[in-house]
């Protein structure tokens, strides 16, 4: 960092970064607040960028860091409908990488692209002090949904199972330890492997009835209050995004589920609101993608999110301080 | 990096990393080995990461590396007849970043997109243990110039003056004196503040005499070599890429300008290749755009580029080993 007086130094965080960002280019198209940039052709972008030092726990192996940095991506772009057709990927690699390690890294890449068929047309290599995997995806949108539209009497559903990641990441970053076996591998699972449901997240878009929608990789309780801030609306929660049986395994361990999955995050799962008397055929839809959804809530007239014995659920989320 | 066995480490350069990933991805429409991604509906992309433990000299300030991050983008795109459109940034910054720092770099990076008229549309903001700033950029083409298309009889040309980040390059990271202030000024200038010539740039393809182009960062040497190679030709240099004004500067700090400028780099000018018979059309634009534009030898049949006294010029360029 340059030299600066030491009046001048106030450090950051990422939402007043981002909050300059917009402000001094006058972002158009919510692309910075929402998920994806749509544009007017059809085409939507979408850029994230994957950082060893901060986003991969240990215990994660190449092909699953390549993985990840490609399914967080995906998960943004079908939340918002939108199909992947092109993808570049900048890379910077550290001192002393072998090629073993760059080659599971792109094995963990090519896992993803194959499967939703899509293209790599472009990259950069380069060096830095950590591992940064840059993934930018351009896809076809035919509906456009943002977070703002959630309307009064709206059901809020996610693709679950919400919980798993805040157990996997006490264990591997807090060393909290897991007595289940089962449930041991399921968290450890959602947080090295992220699998977000693609097909089904655009076909529900597509139906035309879901009013709003986000990636939930920030937290269920920052989605929900981004959602609600956004729509002008309240969301009053009612249900656990869990099956039954994961909510008692994670009782078992003498934790509470909704704790872990309102603040919890790295799910790369959809939250979504729709029209009650549609919802039957979003139901329809996940059970032909074999996809579990879960009814958590209803939207209401106010603002914030609470719990429906009206404890308010805070905005607090995956922010970096710098 | 993960656990390796010692028989499996081997270490790589950036060339090997991007044939790996060209031969995994069966890469389409040259992108890893051109310049940008030409898409078949008249959009072309290209994405360079600027690092900055690799990529920015000393002394260089926020508002510089703002504006290198994206005119490094700029000249590829230009180079190729790209007329930059839509950027997307993704951005690490490391810890204790100021409000002040990070400012200065947008401010940097603001300049160059009013200058050319590019609307951000997306982006990231992430947390490293280095100052990283993605520039992905998308564009629209009317023709395209690939490496590869050099034939027996063009002329070369270079936008200029090469030789002076060199010069610049050697003072900041060799500390090597420069005695000449004029000369010092203009090379601290050149590294600090790379100018690609955009607009003339884009004309200059337009015109359609244009045969072959590549961006010279990585050095002239290595650029006119891999033009020579893909176009199965051989280059045989007769003229210097700089002022005569610039070449006395250089040859008085008892400096040989021909080594300066062919294994300089970060120039970012449009080397390219153009019909003798056309090369007055070029030179026409060159001066409504007031840009130096200089010819510097001659394609001919057979491999290799040399200069016209028979001696090699070896590939040699800026690649990271790691």
């Amino acid at each position: 960092m340059d030299f600066v007086k030491l009046a001048e130094v106030r450090l950051l965080n990422e939402l007043e970064i981002i909050e300059m960002i917009r402000k001094m280019f006058e972002v158009r198209n919510h692309p910075l607040t929402d998920d994806v940039a749509y544009l007017a052709n059809g085409w939507a972008y979408k850029v994230d960028m994957l950082v060893k030092s901060t986003d991969i726990p240990e215990g994660m192996n190449g092909f699953q860091i390549g993985r990840k940095s490609v399914a967080a991506v995906l998960s943004d772009l079908s939340t918002k409908g939108v199909k992947p057709k092109l993808m570049m990927l900048s890379f910077a690699f550290q001192a002393g990488i072998t090629n073993e390690y760059v080659s599971e890294i792109l094995r963990g890449i090519k896992e993803m692209t194959e499967r939703y068929n899509i293209t790599l047309i472009g990259g950069d290599v380069n060096k830095a002090n950590d591992t940064v995997i840059d993934c930018i995806m351009v896809g076809r949108y035919k509906m456009r949904v943002l977070r703002s539209g959630a309307h009064e009497g709206d059901d809020v559903y996610v693709v679950g199972d919400f919980g798993l990641t805040t157990i996997g990441l006490d264990y591997l970053l807090n060393k909290k330890p897991i007595v289940n076996d089962k449930l041991k591998n399921m968290a450890l699972k959602a947080v090295y492997e992220p699998a977000p449901s693609v097909n089904f997240n655009i076909e529900a878009i597509n139906t035309g009835y879901v009013t709003s929608s986000m990636d939930s990789s920030d937290g269920l309780a920052y989605t929900l209050n981004e959602i609600a801030q956004q729509s002008n609306v309240k969301i009053v929660l009612n249900g656990y995004p869990m099956s039954n049986y994961i909510k008692k395994l994670i009782e078992s361990e003498g934790r509470d589920p909704l704790n872990d999955s309102l603040y919890g995050g790295e799910e790369y799962q959809m939250v979504f609101t729709v029209k009650p008397e549609k919802a039957y055929i979003l139901n329809k839809l996940a059970k032909k993608h074999k996809v579990k959804i879960f009814k958590i809530g209803k939207v209401e007239k106010g603002s914030g999110v609470y719990l429906n014995n009206g404890v308010k659920v805070e905005k607090r989320g995956w922010v970096f301080n710098f």
